[in-house]
């Protein structure tokens, strides 16, 4: 098969790698794309053309993995170039961002969830994939350091998966961290962590490396806590955690490709300047 | 010493009797007073008399353990007593609710975090306590089955560390719960707990925990939760995360002294009916 990946960040490029050892013809796009995605996309053996249109016409299958803002311009552009195979839109979006998407598509399109690290080694990174055509997709992935798998519901079913596992750990790494913030303005930071230490075990290592782990990232976490949002207010819940913690993460934005920040450069962010 | 207890629940009534242990006198007011809560304060060795006022005069410290929303109020009823004793505030309030109260009684005022469960075994819960008089009110609980802990920042720091703690706990129960609905409303329960089985382990188990254990106690959760919204709000934080944290423990209010109900019943509660 000749598979199209659109755009490869940290995720998509080891998304690509993983089709290219099942051994598929994986292509990317440099046109408008980053030095950065353009040396991750080589180093992932993804053969880089310069355009969409000059490719488009002999793909099998198209996989767009990009930040969940720009998932629905991909689809669109895609949609627009006349092409008419299976389009898998792996991405952080909610359902209804997702159905949209499908509906440009009909029944050639994959839902995808992607949970777990860039996928460097072997089960630690599910690709959760729903719709009519998701078992070809799966086969893509056969004997990869990808575990693919189909699951019942059609589009949107595989993205409220991604939605909801998000919606914890990149949540609760939110509050944890807005939470240090607030002992820190308060002053009580020292009796807060002694009382964690008492009947807390691990929330201060784990508040700590919340710093170091998000904070890289964050930039591209709020679009997807958005997402989180939209899918929470769908379901008639309460979405107001999830727009807190992208109101969290924007503040965290200018760390972005830095080292990983500890977390009193991460609590300066946080806190507005008095 | 002679100490009044404003108005003896599940945790005020446990604190009166660890005062009572210490060998001081406890006083509760029995108008106005549920029968559960009469018949706690008596298993509680509290002393009751029918009005604040025919006690007042003769009390050294009063304790107010309350719902956080009557906290003013009932600061309010002593201060228009005349009293002039030194006045605990224990409740879950904002450090700028604490402060409020403390104005009412100056360097009288110690305000107080209480963080664990209703205090009937030894080391399970903390009382923070802050402010000019703090030392005073510890000397209370000496040897008593609550530890008693007097820390620095004044008025409203005590406050801070319960609003950070339950800020935790609280907020990630509600945060979980609300993921269970939503997984469920999306009709991806069984693949989201399959995920949390192999990355999140612990998560299925603590967010039935959490249904068993917030259920009963909802009902006086969503007034906590918009305390902590508002001490965020104060530090110039988000405070979406505690605002849909307060609509969640609403939607469970009445579950108010019944069994603890199962996640499923929860989850039944959290929905819209459609």
């Amino acid at each position: 098969m000749r598979v199209l990946v659109l755009h490869p960040g940290a995720m998509g490029a080891s998304i690509g790698a993983a089709v290219s050892s099942a051994g598929h013809e994986v292509i990317g796009v440099a046109s408008g794309r980053s030095r950065a995605t353009i040396d991750r996309a080589r180093e992932a053996q993804i053969t880089l053309v310069e355009t969409l249109e000059e490719v488009i016409g002999r793909v099998d299958v198209v996989l767009s993995i990009c930040p969940p803002e720009a998932a629905l311009d991909v689809a669109r552009e895609v949609r627009q170039s006349g092409y008419d195979g299976i389009y898998v839109d792996g991405n952080a979006v909610a359902p209804e961002t997702a159905t949209a998407i499908g509906e440009l598509f009909d029944n050639n399109f994959v839902d995808g969830g992607i949970v777990g690290p860039p996928a460097w080694r072997a089960g630690a990174t599910r690709f959760y994939l729903s719709g009519a055509m998701a078992k070809d997709v799966v086969e893509l992935f056969e004997d990869s350091l990808v575990t693919a798998r189909a699951i019942s519901g059609g589009a949107g079913a595989a993205s409220a998966v991604k939605m909801c596992y998000a919606a914890y750990t990149k949540g609760s790494s939110a509050l944890v961290l807005a939470i240090r913030a607030l002992a820190e303005d308060n002053g009580v930071t020292e009796t807060l962590l002694a009382e964690w230490d008492i009947s807390q075990k691990g929330m201060r290592d784990s508040s700590e490396r919340s710093a170091l782990g998000t904070s890289p990232k964050a930039w591209r976490f709020a679009g997807e806590m958005r997402e989180i949002a939209a899918t929470f207010n769908a379901a008639g819940l309460p979405n107001g955690f999830h727009l807190a913690a992208a109101e969290i993460y924007e503040r965290m934005a200018h760390f972005k490709n830095d080292d990983p920040a500890r977390l009193d450069q991460v609590i300066e962010a946080l806190l507005p300047k008095r």
